[in-house]
């Protein structure tokens, strides 16, 4: 029986409903919220929990970690932060919580998710080390050894659209990548029914600066990407094993994709331009309603109507992906584009997603 | 024997190395310039034509003409260009420069054209009314009668790349569009050698707004573009059959196309991103060497190694094309990148690579 | 004894904690809520109140009025706002909600305003009409005749952290402009406790550019504002007076300002840099004391440590103020500079501030 | 006896102009430039440096320098410089060339213009070290001490709108600060002929964040500028003490100012506000009137008619300062707003400005 504390207003409930006796038996609905800690919480993604989460009414933030800001308010770094939280130095033994987001890099991740896994907590890992189920291939795009390959098998990839029975159960939740997420949740209908050749699946996207994290380089430097627009990593982003890996399961088959990311001049939001041939000739009309279809009861995903194409800035600062398609009749080719914000549905409102799953919160709490 | 009026110092090389005798024959530089005139000057690549053409040594500017500025200094609507030109109506009958660049919107473009025609002019038309050979395609594309037929056999498509030596000879030259000079470029030498299968193309383009024109609307209000990205007449823009004309012949078989364009925030630059499947596997080695022999004596095509990729920023304010590509193995596809300026080699610049040839100046002349 | 139907989860509370009799008697919490309306919600600062109070626990939005857009769902025009909300054409005799906000423009506000007044409404007016208190100034800076002279008695300048208590008996509330409440809030500790001379106060603020509303103009077409910086109606704006009109309140005395606004481009924010030369010469630590006092009990108003000054990333998308200040010691000078939200504490947000006091609501429900 | 060595069509000149013999005379007109070497090439200033001097037609560049690039091609770490010119390490005593820019950070400079002092260079250094005339102030507010003292005496502060004279016989010609640059053309007329009260000045600039230059830092992180505006060193700016000391040597007497430098959203630009109380109250008319004799000769300095003020947008990529002004009358206070670009005549175009003035070229040349 959840009650929602809600924030700001819990006493005047609590006085309103209750006699003033049984004020001492429910002194705080707070004791009632989920406790979670947050480890990496200065990074772009991290700090994207924190303000989710701050407003999230089921949970209290316990703990955040930051190996560069240790000691610092997180407002420091953040003013637009209203919290009095304060960043700890990682120590994985102290960490109270019994829910864990680890937002760290790539590498640095899989050790901690162990230790912390050992040590009974759920977690959900917004990092890569979790997502790829075969630990060569991460090995062989990621470039390190995998330490946690026994872990691998029970991680579930935190796609809700794709694995909300399993995320429910799960004590180990990879968190997508936000390329994959844009492009999964295009292709997944046409997979799953069967309806586009494997091998022609060509996925552009085009992505805001956040998605590049928070660490300096010359390519976010302001001057090097305002006015400017560039393709990067052509054809070899780490993110194509993740997009197979999810769309073979689809179609349950080996599928390869050809994925070019480009960088943008915005801050915020991805918009994945996705191309397949298509096996048998469909009107657009049926196709849409594939897609409303398969994506009718879920509340993130919204079809456009025929002839409406998404925006970046209708899905900023939501857990929402926009998709809308067309048919090119010429080439019986489908063209379907998605929006989604990188730091939210692409990462940070995601995890919190899949944390309302698994802790069979309203899927939609805290997130609209 | 072209003897280069260089701007500002032109008097100084004829005092310097003729005796004064020679003055009589060829007294003044400045008389051998050609004359133009600009229709249409103030909208952005009338503007950006105005801007090229104060700096070439072998031309000066006649005439300008704006029907919403008639009768003001085109420095007042563009303070940057420091010169005392003023905008006239349009009136054909007056304009006695010998060589026209016309730079008004579709539809309205034929007529003028074809007066100016008439009357013995020279012409580089900016507009999409002579590009199209075949005038039903252009009326349905369109929307609107074609009403100088006949003149359309006498147009020249300038691509100086393709068609260097007929725009030589011609008196009318139909500018090509931006997104088509960007498309084109990346496929000719795939199509030209028959490497690539014609059906399977696929451009991915992304415009700065500049290319939307000067003429309001929603969709380039600042605030509606600004942290945005979308894309926009998706598989269905008018540069289409443009594109499809040209990959046509360089096929000599009929090409259709997927083309999807998108808007990003920043004023000036495309990126296209094409893909095709290559017919037999190709090494990128040879494949780049393709490119480089096509492209080896183009003074504003520019191949980029292995592994590079261009950008936006290193073209914008240049007649140049810079060209990367890779080959995505796993499916036997080439991916090729060809970044433009959508006002440079996209518009006005080009226009002016094509008057150079017209009147057989040095190609570069005022391009570099 | 007011409860909160909190968003999403009423249904769930209402199950939970009333036994099933119970539901027929109070059988739909929303019932509680109070009804408002939005006349022209289809403007920034509407939409922008749109979005604030449909997240507003005690509101429910009855009727939004737009004259563009008038039979369409706002969802429409703003996709990002999640509602069923059909624009309807303005009729005011039809308005059954109590509380109205009124975002029209200057001149067109008023008889609307009028209007509801006489039917007894409740109204925070978002435009220029009622902020003067004197008729003849705001002809004189509007250029047209004030047709509700009377009414501008009734009316309240709706700045909280000024005219609290009056704002909670009004039943006309004047929200101010956004520059004004920049510039106030910056100036009224000083002036307040007679710290600076009146006649040496400069203000030079600059402004995001969904400031200048959602109307087309050169202006703000992408490509005028992006990469530019302008000064616009250099002294001469029509904020001035009523910056000076609440200045003199302040300083109990006539106070003459300069006021320079600028354009910058990013969409939203306001970052005011007031100058004013102290009477007396203060030490930068007591002086923040001084705005530490006087903002003290403020919900919205933070005063930076010394040594720190605002920037618009850290308030946009609230209702806050920040504000930073130090003393030019050579000349005797305060420089205080604050940042706000242009459409939230410089309007919507700040009318939803003003609703929550007339209404007795919590100040910051809705709007943390 | 100045000949045009036209970059490109140099040799073609000389074929079509001089039989065969003249050759041996005449060989290659190129070897009549200036050779000129630049010591930082792959900093913003010391990219711009080349770009314009790429363009100019009396200068061949000879040597440039750079501790990041040493071995790699300049056109390796910016493709838009069509050039094979290659990065040395620094060694002064390799330098050949007569005539150098330094383009060094602070601190840096010193010790290298010495050396090239002592070796008969002509230089133009683009740092703050010749700048002040007073070591004690540069050491205050550099926090370093100044090495080359006796150097001071030698150094001409290179603002030719005031210094033309000097500037032609210069040996080291201290290149202006970008804020300096914009500050003082727009209060040289007033305080010169004694118009405006010394303490009263406030000068309130907004700059673009290449101002910055290249050096990682968060703050020109994209995601931290892009959709953010602040305030930065409020009136502790380094370019304080120069202003003052060149607006002291105009009023004959010490001035002092409030400086507030902002960062805003663009790649170039800077626009300043200034404010100053009038001694005796002014017509707008006769002020503007003052500016224009003031600036009458100044091929780069354009006062803009009454009720214009200027737009960073008309002065990038150029040498030009526009400036606009008038007088709030209320107060008695004149308001001068300039605009410049601040890699232009904020700093390398002005280098290229005083070699003009320096080596006797027309003053404009490469310039316009």
């Amino acid at each position: 029986m959840p009650i929602e504390p809600s924030r700001g207003h819990s006493e005047g409930i609590g006085e309103a409903l209750f006699p003033p006796s049984s004020v001492l038996r429910i002194p705080n609905l707070k004791r009632w919220g989920l406790k979670v800690s947050i480890i990496g919480a200065t990074g772009y993604t991290g700090a994207e929990l924190v303000k989710i989460l701050l407003r999230h009414p089921e949970v209290e933030i316990e703990t955040i970690t930051s190996q560069s800001f240790a000691g610092k308010k997180i407002s420091e770094v953040y003013p637009r932060l209203s919290t009095g939280l304060v960043c700890q130095s990682l120590d994985a033994e102290r960490i109270a919580s019994s829910f864990i987001f680890t937002a760290l890099p790539h590498g640095a991740s899989m050790e901690v998710v162990g230790n912390l896994y050992l040590r009974g907590k759920r977690i959900v890992d917004l990092s890569a080390d979790f997502r790829l189920t075969n630990p060569l291939v991460y090995e062989k795009w990621y470039g390190v050894a995998h330490k946690k390959k026994n872990l691998l098998k029970q991680a579930v990839y935190g796609l809700p659209e794709l694995y909300r029975e399993k995320i429910k159960g799960a004590r180990l939740v990879a968190n997508p990548g936000c390329y994959p997420t844009s492009a999964i949740l295009c292709l997944a209908p046409l997979l799953r029914y069967n309806l586009i050749k494997e091998d022609s699946i060509i996925v552009d996207s085009k992505s805001g600066v956040t998605g590049a994290g928070r660490k300096l380089s010359l390519k976010t430097h302001f001057p090097e990407v305002n006015e400017n627009l560039s393709a990067y990593q052509v054809g070899c982003h780490r993110h194509i094993p993740e997009i197979e890996q999810e769309l073979a399961k689809l179609a349950q088959k080996e599928v390869k994709i050809t994925f070019v990311p480009h960088l943008v001049p915005l801050n915020r939001g991805i918009l994945s331009t996705c191309y397949a041939d298509l096996k048998d000739f469909l009107k657009l009309k049926d196709l849409v309603e594939v897609f409303e279809d398969f994506y009718r009861e879920e509340p993130f995903v919204e079809i456009l109507p025929q002839g409406c194409f998404p925006q970046v800035k209708d899905v900023v600062n939501s857990n929402r992906c926009q998709i809308g398609l067309t048919v090119d009749g010429k080439r019986r080719r489908v063209i379907v584009i998605s929006t989604i914000d990188n730091l939210g549905k692409g990462a940070s409102s995601q995890a919190v997603q899949n944390m309302n799953i698994m802790c069979e919160f309203e899927e939609t709490t805290g997130l609209s």
